[in-house]
């Protein structure tokens, strides 16, 4: 017991460090960058409350505990910005090895079982290939639409982003999974790319 | 539809502040006070991590879900650290009162279905009688004694904490629902308190 309490307390201390990793997103104030703890909050309030956009066979529970690890990674690896280019690349084979890498030292901190637990849901939240990670991933894409609204543009105007990268980063990726809330949020965006 | 995701949105915005809102505690490296949001993720990665702490008839994933929403509150009250004079007195008819104002302000915001439920759950967590929310209330004791000891004493330093209180303020809520997980935790204060 003792053990796997110490073991479990080394996971939930480094986890601490994604509170420090900044996001290009502002919060909806535009006060300050959201770093990638508070992200992963709101996203997971995102899920409880957006629970009827979700298709059949969604899993919202499950889709809350994948959202809460999805992005513990960036501890090692550091946020890549959706319209930044390396966000538009198709992910460098030394991303995809680092964030691997950044998986089995990160998660690999607790118990045998939980670990091996957390790495199976993060690797299926990568995937987005199950309908609890598509949904998943759709939320994790409309966040920051609704904090760019609220800010008056932001990673938007910082990457001059047009109508039709908005629609082929962020709105094809929404709508996959939640079709009518990226029909929605879309509608929201008109003043900006009207 | 449309007005149902205008209100889920208006929530969802609204609690963005959550992230604006200061505790007493700090990052587990001491760099900044936490805010309540990531709090929040970290307290709802807790309930994941801990799992098997919990007592018998505990829902973990409603746990989660009554984490996720705890502070909001805050937006409207902010926090009250627990070794401050406000924190150890029982909580004063005015603030009751400005909590039970900001809960009908801040979950209002949802669609009525959403905004009775959330409460309900938020109720549920305040009153820390049903075995989810006392476990939950466990939990939100005991986060904030890791990040103490990690970052060097935090709030035990600048609110001259004795062991007697750490004890009374802390230890009996732990231990409420969580025992032997109070008694792994009180061990290692010892360095502080011993």
């Amino acid at each position: 017991m003792t053990d796997r309490l110490a073991a479990q307390f080394a996971f939930l201390n480094e986890a601490d460090r994604l509170k420090s990793v900044l996001r290009a997103t502002t919060l909806c104030d535009g006060s300050r960058p959201e770093n990638s703890g508070e992200h992963s909050w709101h996203l997971a309030l995102y899920a409880m409350v957006l629970a009827d956009q979700a298709g059949t066979g969604v899993n919202i529970d499950r889709v809350i505990r994948m959202l809460l690890i999805h992005d513990l990674v960036e501890i090692d690896v550091g946020d890549v910005p959706i319209h930044s280019k390396g966000g538009t690349a198709h992910a460098s084979t030394e991303t995809q090895a680092a964030e691997q890498a950044a998986a089995a030292r990160i998660f690999g901190l607790l118990p045998p079982d939980q670990a091996a637990a957390f790495r199976a849901l993060w690797d299926e939240f990568e995937a987005a290939e199950t309908p609890d990670a598509v949904f998943a991933k759709s939320l994790d894409r409309v966040q920051p639409v609704m904090a760019n609204l609220a800010s008056g543009g932001g990673t938007w105007i910082t990457y001059n982003v047009t109508a039709e990268q908005l629609e082929s980063r962020v709105g094809a990726k929404i709508a996959r999974g939640a079709p009518r809330l990226w029909e929605w949020v879309k509608a929201q965006t008109a003043r900006f790319f009207g």
